[in-house]
């Protein structure tokens, strides 16, 4: 941590300044410029947030040096970690696929939309009975009864499952029905929720917020991590910016910027990042491209029924026509899929 | 809802969303243009998302006409709602201020703090017993301690006290200690909580998300309103832009245009949205001349040991100096304080 | 400037960083701690930007201690700037009012709403000759005629001018006719025209371009005084965020960031910064509230008959009932009006 | 267009609304609902804006139906345009690198550079001889002696030379010395210099601005093809977000939503897009994949010596490794390079 003090910070303010750095545990180091006044701080800066430093007299800011995540951070694990899913490595040299509706909606709607994605050769099936929804009159998820639809599509099929889980008390019922826990959006600055996934052990699909910078989201990683569960899938599904054309802006630089920052296997959601099946194809194989380990894909097998998120849903003959067209991109890649 | 076909849009495509309009029980009104075919739809949209008709053939967009809310709306509760905080009447001429520590710490520090706002004329004592913090590294709160404690000042000072509330099963808990529930900014979209503080039936102060649109706000208002709890306080506290002079970019804009939409009354937090002490004053007084029914301010008796949030606490004597500046300003406005 | 090294920069690295800073004339000052060396750069960094130390090998990023403004800082000038045009003081005790049509779009137009807003009180007249407009379709100004209307409603009413240059070989004659050159958002980092109006000398009115960091705001600001014209108001107008129900996000928060950085005087553009008159009496009481020396607000005699923005524009008997009610608003601030 | 009356517009106020439509020329067809009476104005809506609607007394709010531009829409031509540059074809089946350095600097400096670039197979020499600076003390180019430079690297290379014009002045030297214009971020609403560009006739590469909306982008281009000028290349370089990991935010998801609405070609720049070296072979290899017509990167012969954007510059032997990479990549799309 760098403090940097105010242009006409008195004398007994530097001095505050560098004993409140000592009285707690760490040297200070100061340097004294001709228009400002620096302090070092030396030691692990990491529990002590910059803010702590900028409530001091006479401080003008404070600039972290450390990243403030740890264990979700390539320096102290310098490669890849490779998340299990039942059978299916996530982070290894396979692009993983993961496809289905966005809800659960009926037993005939979800085995046909199931068998469709395990036939393209998806990997993991993905679909909601716990929903978030911005209106309290939109159909809020078939909630229990869609668990054991997942469940029962997973034995026809063989594929695990990715579902969602919203609030603590439910961590438990969706473990015993999914493979891979996600945390939306929504949710991903949700700590109570961050605390129990973390206990339960299961893998977690981590999405982006909307508005969640890098750091912030590997810092909701870290909770996760720091809670005993290392098998985090981060997962990037567009940020909110002044554009209108899509829905969210797909973040796809996110890719390479978690791959210099962080060892966990990162996701691309091109389904919500846009919001439009007509660009969920282009971006991608861009996410591919960008150096993702896999994919996230809404797939219905009667778009214009869906009860949620049908524009931005393929149909599956066109979700099969992606898979056929990634295939000979993940190997130019140097992947597989 | 409007629908608007695609410039190329086939005949058997708008038969299509014509049948799919009918028979969801509305009317379609057809209109073509040179250009594009748009098909209105008549009857109460709300329950049907543009996204629904974004999924039919043909369809190149659809755009609403109804604000989705209903009961948050000024069209049908035409005069300003006020809530009742023990004897404190929210959203009537006086303008109240909610004061108080980020963070309850220790009992010296939250009795210091509260003794002193409630001396410069604060109506209700804010402190967090369980805090949202980015990093899992930093202070969590003290949790039911920290309520106990919220108690004790409440009974000392006589001020009704607002705290936040982070997850569901916790909500009966904070609710025996707090008069004021908070839904913080990261849980503005937290539907299962804001299902649960709707059966509470307690006033809650709904903060709006650092990324949600102001009809995204009111939507999350509609679940506590829809929930059978009219008692919310919407309060803006600042927006993710690309600025980074301040944390976050406070939204005053929000109070005029809450103002026009909604019969609820609408705080400002000048401290989260800015981020630092020394603008807190000048924001405050313009949250108040845009129109703002009350203030949320933090103030800790020594900023500079707090646990949370110190660069954007005021202390408690230039908290009093801003609560002297306030009160002409709000007679001059035709409110008091 | 602090150099922060990678966590595994090699030796030579380091010394290569530290060989280029003395190679620049500056002292190198070198701290290792145990997961990152910094190099504090010790002289005047300003004309050095970071991204030149971010270029050297080993470096994972460089950050200014210094603003990279100096003529606009408060540092250099420490008490407020007042900018004299024709016989008004701006940035003194008195806030000031500057109003207008969006665009001159006739004689008439234009007489009646100068006599209208100097009746009601303004200080200055705005009107657009040059209109830069999103769409080639769209009026584009009344350009030279549009220039002396403004000259004869200036010689009618006695009120200075402020209106809008686009380019660089308009400047001379844009400040025949005007008091006060207006650089709108779209040209904050015209640097060419910036040069320009530097050299003209004239008092210059620089909106904050809608996606403008308020250091890059006060470095175009800078561009103008170090071209030797001192005589620079700053106008926040909106800035760009994801929120729809406002056209711009009016950013207040800038007021007090920049009277804590710059000694320039600051005003408010309510009507642009909103893009409906509903919202912009509230917005004009809360940015004088925030601090602004003054405020540009769109007046149109006929605003359903406007070429541009009238939906943003008040009718003259609302903006005198606005003068009204900001009179006594400034002297509960301290100013006057 | 669509108007949307207020909920409790008055019929005088619905009546001047049709009878403005129609003394306008277009036909109204009013539709009134339960809650809201909207009005369909039939005729091409393109030379009125929404603005001019929602001007009227006892209007909410209009909505376009039709894209407001129209030669640049894939409406009015529905096959990719191909520009001609020189003897290379922008927007054909080949893609199109242009490369070089930010900033011409000296005859070393660029003549390496443009070898190594021609050598590893760019089709295309960039340089800036006019440079756009955020500072006054920054580096502010060559100027002429620039426009030289790039003359002479290409003679001696055979590449076609791209580079930025800043101000209508300066039009005819540089396309004296260029064969493709450029037109960046900061100047895509300097509707001055879009009309001499359009004059003038050359190819023009446009940037799209860090805060326009991508049919703010496609007017900017409609302003040089109503001009005359067809031979309009567009280039993404990156948005202004919240997320500062990335200098900006490269908005790959403009690539498929202009192919939906243009026929004009598009260009990825992943240098400025990222500002960071290390990321910009992963984005230029995402921004093919989306769909990119062509790429523009920036090359350094000693990017450590760059007097402007040295960190996002690749050395030449990364360049020649990427575009070695891109070959194989371009030709599982379907293109060549």
């Amino acid at each position: 941590m760098i403090i940097i003090m105010k242009h006409n910070a008195k004398a007994e303010e530097i001095a505050g300044a560098i004993s409140n750095v000592e009285s707690l545990g760490f040297k200070a180091h100061v340097s004294s410029g001709e228009e400002r006044t620096i302090i070092g701080v030396i030691g692990d800066e990491r529990p002590v947030e910059p803010e702590h430093w900028e409530s001091l007299q006479g401080v003008e800011r404070a600039v972290r040096i450390l990243h403030p995540f740890k264990l979700a951070s390539l320096d102290f694990h310098p490669s890849g970690s490779v998340v299990k899913v039942d059978g299916v490595s996530v982070g290894a040299k396979q692009v993983i696929v993961m496809a289905g509706p966005c809800s659960v909606e009926s037993r005939e709607q979800l085995m046909e939309t199931a068998a469709a994605v395990k036939e393209a050769g998806a990997h993991v099936l993905r679909g909601g009975a716990f929903k978030p929804r911005t209106s309290p009159y939109a159909f809020q998820g078939l909630e229990e009864e869609g668990l054991a639809l997942l469940s029962e599509a997973s034995r026809k099929t063989g594929l695990p499952v990715v579902t969602e889980v919203m609030e603590p008390d439910k961590v438990e019922v969706v473990a015993e029905h999914a493979d891979v826990l996600q945390i939306g959006a929504r949710n991903v600055q949700n700590f109570s929720l961050l605390k129990r996934v973390a206990e339960c052990g299961k893998p977690v699909l981590l999405k982006r917020g909307m508005s969640t910078s890098i750091q912030e989201w590997l810092l909701s990683a870290e909770y996760v991590l720091a809670g005993g569960n290392p098998n985090v899938i981060l997962c990037e599904r567009g940020i909110r910016t002044f554009e209108t054309a899509t829905r969210y802006t797909l973040d796809l630089n996110a890719i390479p910027v978690v791959k210099q920052l962080s060892h966990l296997p990162v996701f691309v959601d091109p389904s919500h990042g846009t919001g439009h099946w007509e660009y969920v194809a282009a971006m991608a194989r861009a996410g591919l491209a960008a150096g993702a380990d896999g994919l996230i894909i809404e797939v219905h097998n009667k778009p214009e029924e869906a009860l949620s998120d049908g524009p931005q849903s393929l149909k599956p003959d066109r979700f099969a026509a992606l898979m056929r067209e990634l295939r000979p991109l993940a190997e130019v890649l140097g992947r597989s899929l």
